[in-house]
C-alpha cells in the first residue's frame, strides 16, 4: 500500500482567532490510499455482517467511552482549530456526541435498527401453504461521511452520521474537514482503540484527508454505498452531480444543506411578550456565531404598532451583541462579502449592528437587515443562507407575510409565534409551512435539536436530500435495507431471526394476508 | 385545458393470441395534459394532507370494493389484452390486488404508516427544559407510477406501487402500459368512483397514456416527487438518467428491474428428492410464461452422479411443457432473438425444449440451455434476464459453483437447495448470497411473493434501486418523510399527534435523551 508520504499535498489547520497555522502537518490521502481504504472497508463489512448485531452496540458504547476518556485532549485541540469555546460549547458537544452514540447502541440492543418481522409458516393454508418468512434490516455497505465544519464533534468523523452508519452495520470512511484535522486525528485514534478492544476489524472505520478531489473520489468509488454530508448547498449540489455520474447508483445520498428557518411573528404574540421574543431571537441568531443550520435567517414581522415596537426592542438588544469568531478567517471574509452584497441591494437597509469587530482574525460583526415583502421576493440573495451572525427581517402586513409562507422553499425548520387569539392565522400558516419543512415550531426558536425519538432534522429540497432525519434516533434508517429469509433451517438463520433469539428482537409475529 | 383529441398519437392494444389490434383507440397524453395533471395532483395533495390520515384508509378500502365489483369486466378485458388466463391467473391477480389495497388500508388504520413518535415536555429538565416533540410521517407529494407489463392488475395503475403511495398520502399519476390500456381505463374509472364516494379530490389519481416521451415528461416534471417502476433494466437505466437530469431531485426513485434469481442445488438435496426438485424448477421457469421477475434464470447444478441424474429428470420434465403465449408478439419476437443469440455462443447447448410452438401470435417455445462455469463467466449474455420460458443451467463442481455465488450481482432472490448433512456448504453459500439479494430462500422456488409483514421484494443494484421493498406491507416506506411538531398548541396539532387522538396511533411516548 502507498504511504501518505508519497502524496505531495500537505496541509495545516489554522487557528481562527490568531489566523496562524498550527504546527502539525497532515497529508492528503492519495487515490491509491482511498482505493485501498474502500477495499478494506468492504472486507470489514463482510466480517461484521456475519457477527450478531449486538456487536455493533458494544462497539458504539466503547467508542463513547474512549471519546469521553480523551475528552480533555479532544476539546482542547478542537478549541484551537475552531475558535469555539472549550467550556461553553465543545465540552457539551462532546458529551452530546457520546450520548448520540449510546442512543444508537440502545437502538441496536432494542431491535429498532434491525426491525425484525416474522411470519411463521402455515402448511395447512389453501390454495398454497404459507411459507416461513423472516425479515430484518441490514447495512447497505461502506458509507462515506463528510465532516461538517460547524460541529467538529457532533457531526465530526464520529458524530451523528458515522454513529448511525456503524449502528446500521456499515463501515465508515470519514472525510476529515480541513479546518480541524488534529481533532479528527485524536478521535480516529480513540475509535481504533475501541475497534481493537471489541474485536471488530480496524477497516470498519477509516479517516481520509483531502478537499474536493478526494471527496469526489470517495463519493464515486465503486464500493461506496452511501454518503452522508452536512454542509453548504453549493457543495451539496456538487456531490449530487458526482453521485449522478456513478455507474452504480448510491443506495443513499444524504445531504443536509442548510436552511433559512423562517420565523413568523403575529401581532398578538409581539404585543404580549415582544421584548422576550426580541432577546430570544437575538440569541438564536448569534448562537454558535450564527453558524447553526437552524439559525433563523428570514424573520417575518407585521407592520403596525406591535411590529414597530418589536423591531425597536430587537434592534436595541442586537446592538449589545459582540462579534463572534467564525470557524476560519475564510468564513469571516465570506461573511463580510455577503453582508456587503446584501446591503448594496436597493430596498435593503441596516436594522442593527452588533458591537465593533474584535481583534480575532475571524471576527464577524453581527448584522440585521430589514426589507419589505416586494424586495424580499425580487432579490434571491435575501433568500440565501449567510453563515454568521446575520438575519433578514421582512416587515409587511400579516396577510402578505402569510402569502410569503406559501412561497418558501424546502426548509429544515419554520417557527410561528402566535397569541391565544391568533390561532386561525397560526393554523393557516402552519398548514402552508407543514408542506415545506421538516420541523415546525411554535413559540420557541429553532437552534438546538432535541435528541429524542420524535425529532426530525431534515426537510424538503433544497434544505436536504433524503427521506430520513439526519440527526437523532432514527437517522440510522438511511443506511439500512431489508433482507428476508424464507423457509430457512433454524441453524442457518442469523441470530436476530432465530426462533430462540435471546434478545427477543421480534416485535411482530404472524401478520399475514391469507391469500 | 387541451383535449386528448389534439394529440396526433392514437394507439390500440393488441391481442397477443391473435396478433390483431383491439378496436378501442386511446390517445397519448399531450405535454399540456401532463402538466395540468401534475398541477391538479399537487392541489389534491394539499387538500388530502390536511385530512385525517384515516381518510386514505377509507379510500383504499373503497377502491378495493369498486375493483371487486367490476371484477368480471376488468378480468375479461385484461385477458384480451395480455393473453393471460382469466380463470387461472387474472381472477386471482385481481383478488390479490384488492388484498394489497386492504393491507395498506390496515397499515394506515394501525398507525404503522404514520409511525408517530411523541416525546412530551419536561420543563424541569436542566440545563435546558425539554420541549414537546411529536413526529409523524407524511407523504412526499405526487408519485408517478409506471405500470408493469407483466402484472396488469397487481402492478397496474392501482396495484402495489399506486396503493402504497395513496396509503402514504401521495397523489398518484399512473402511466398506463400500452399493452393494456383498456384494462387500465376500466380500473381508472373504478378509482374515480371511489374518490367521488369518499370525498377525496379527483386529482388524487390520474392516468396518463404514452410511451417513452410521455414517461420522461412525467419523471422530469418539477412537481413530481417520487417515481415507482417495475420493468426492464434497460428502461430502468433510462429513468435513472432522466431523474438525474432534474434540477430538483426526486425524493424517491424506486426501480425494480428484474433479476436472474440464481438457484443453487447441492448434491445431497438432489439425491434425496431430485425428481421433485426437477418438476418444481420446471414449474417455476414456466410460471406466468416465464415472465415473472422472480423466475429462476440461472441454475447451478453440481457435476457428478446426482447432478447428471437431476439434469436427466429436468430435461424430461421440461420436454413435456407447452409453449406459453407471451404478453405481446413483440415480446415473443425478442424472446426468439434472445434464444438464438444464446445458442450461438460457444460452450452453450440445448438441454431441453418444450413442445412445438402453438398457433398463438405470441407463442414462445420453452428452452433450457446448459453450460460450464468458465463459459458462464466469460459470456455476459448468460447473466442477462430473458423474459420468457427460458433458463440457463450451469454445471460444475460444487466448490466452483460456490465461488460463482461470490460473483453474483444484486438479485431480488437467491435459492439454496441443501440436504440435512450439507449445512456447512449451505451456510457458506448463504453468507455469500445474503450480501447480494433481497430474499434468500431454502428448499423452495422464488416465484410468488407472499404478502406478509416480513416479505422483501427488492435487492441490491442492478436488480433494484431504492432501500425499501416494492411489494408487500412496508412498500409505503418509499413515499414518506418525517414531519416534526415542536411545542405545538394542542388545537393546532394534526389529529394523529393530538393528545386525545382516538385512534391511539402513538406507539412510543417519552423516549428521550436526558442531555
Amino acid at each position: 500500500m502507498h504511504s501518505s508520504l508519497e502524496s505531495s499535498k500537505a496541509y495545516q489547520a489554522v487557528n481562527p482567532i490568531t489566523g496562524l497555522t498550527l504546527s502539525e502537518a497532515f497529508m492528503f490521502s492519495t487515490k491509491q490510499e482511498i482505493d485501498a481504504t474502500l477495499v478494506e472497508s468492504m472486507r470489514a463489512f463482510d466480517i461484521v455482517r456475519a457477527m450478531p448485531s449486538i456487536a455493533r452496540a458494544v462497539l458504539l458504547e466503547e467508542i463513547a467511552g474512549q471519546l469521553f476518556a480523551q475528552k480533555g485532549a479532544i476539546v482542547e485541540r478542537a478549541a484551537l482549530e475552531t475558535g469555539l469555546s472549550a467550556e461553553n460549547r465543545l465540552s457539551g458537544e462532546l458529551d452530546r456526541t457520546c450520548a448520540v452514540l449510546r442512543i444508537f447502541a440502545a437502538a441496536v440492543r432494542s431491535g429498532d435498527v434491525q426491525d425484525v418481522r416474522i411470519t411463521t409458516a402455515d402448511p395447512s393454508r389453501t390454495p398454497k401453504p404459507r411459507p416461513d418468512v423472516r425479515r430484518m434490516r441490514v447495512g447497505i455497505g461502506p458509507v462515506v461521511v463528510i465532516e461538517a465544519s460547524n460541529f467538529p464533534l457532533a457531526f465530526g468523523i464520529i458524530g451523528g452520521d458515522a454513529g448511525s452508519a456503524l449502528a446500521a452495520g456499515c463501515p465508515v470512511i470519514a472525510k476529515v474537514h480541513p479546518f480541524h484535522p488534529g481533532t479528527s486525528a485524536l478521535i480516529a485514534e480513540a475509535v481504533q482503540i475501541a475497534l481493537a478492544k471489541t474485536g471488530i476489524p480496524s477497516g470498519f472505520f477509516a479517516a481520509i484527508h483531502g478537499r474536493g478531489e478526494e471527496t469526489i473520489s470517495l463519493v464515486q468509488h465503486p464500493l461506496t454505498r452511501g454518503v452522508g454530508f452536512t454542509g453548504s448547498r453549493t457543495v451539496g449540489m456538487v456531490l449530487r452531480r458526482a453521485a449522478n455520474d456513478r455507474s452504480r447508483p448510491l443506495d443513499e445520498l444524504s445531504l443536509e444543506m442548510g436552511s433559512l428557518n423562517p420565523v413568523f411573528f403575529l401581532p398578538g404574540a409581539l404585543a404580549r411578550r415582544g421584548s422576550e421574543l426580541a432577546s430570544g431571537l437575538v440569541e438564536a441568531v448569534l448562537l454558535g456565531g450564527g453558524q447553526f443550520c437552524t439559525k433563523p435567517g428570514n424573520v417575518f414581522v407585521p407592520t403596525g404598532g406591535e411590529g414597530d415596537a418589536f423591531l425597536k426592542a430587537l434592534s436595541s438588544a442586537f446592538q449589545r451583541t459582540t462579534s463572534p469568531t467564525l470557524l476560519s478567517p475564510r468564513f469571516a471574509e465570506q461573511y463580510r462579502h455577503s453582508c456587503k452584497a446584501l446591503l448594496d441591494l436597493p430596498g435593503v437597509s441596516v436594522l442593527a449592528r452588533g458591537e465593533e469587530e474584535s481583534l480575532s482574525a475571524s471576527s464577524a460583526r453581527p448584522l440585521l437587515v430589514v426589507t419589505d415583502p416586494e424586495t424580499f421576493m425580487r432579490e434571491p440573495l435575501l433568500r440565501e443562507e449567510v453563515f454568521g451572525p446575520f438575519s433578514v427581517v421582512v416587515q409587511g402586513p400579516t396577510e402578505v407575510l402569510t402569502e410569503l409562507a406559501l412561497q418558501v422553499e424546502g426548509e429544515l425548520t419554520a417557527t410561528i409565534h402566535a397569541a391565544q387569539d391568533e390561532q386561525l392565522s397560526a393554523a393557516r400558516l402552519a398548514s402552508a409551512l407543514a408542506a415545506k419543512v421538516g420541523r415546525l415550531l411554535f413559540d420557541g426558536f429553532s437552534p438546538g435539536v432535541e435528541l429524542c425519538d420524535g425529532i426530525n432534522h431534515s426537510g424538503p429540497w433544497p434544505s436536504a436530500l433524503g427521506r430520513s432525519t439526519v440527526v437523532g434516533t432514527t437517522s440510522y434508517e438511511r443506511w439500512l435495507r431489508p433482507l428476508c429469509y424464507q423457509d430457512t433451517p433454524a441453524n442457518l438463520l442469523p441470530p436476530e431471526l432465530a426462533p430462540d433469539n435471546p434478545l427477543d428482537l421480534c416485535r411482530r409475529v404472524d401478520e399475514t394476508c391469507e391469500f
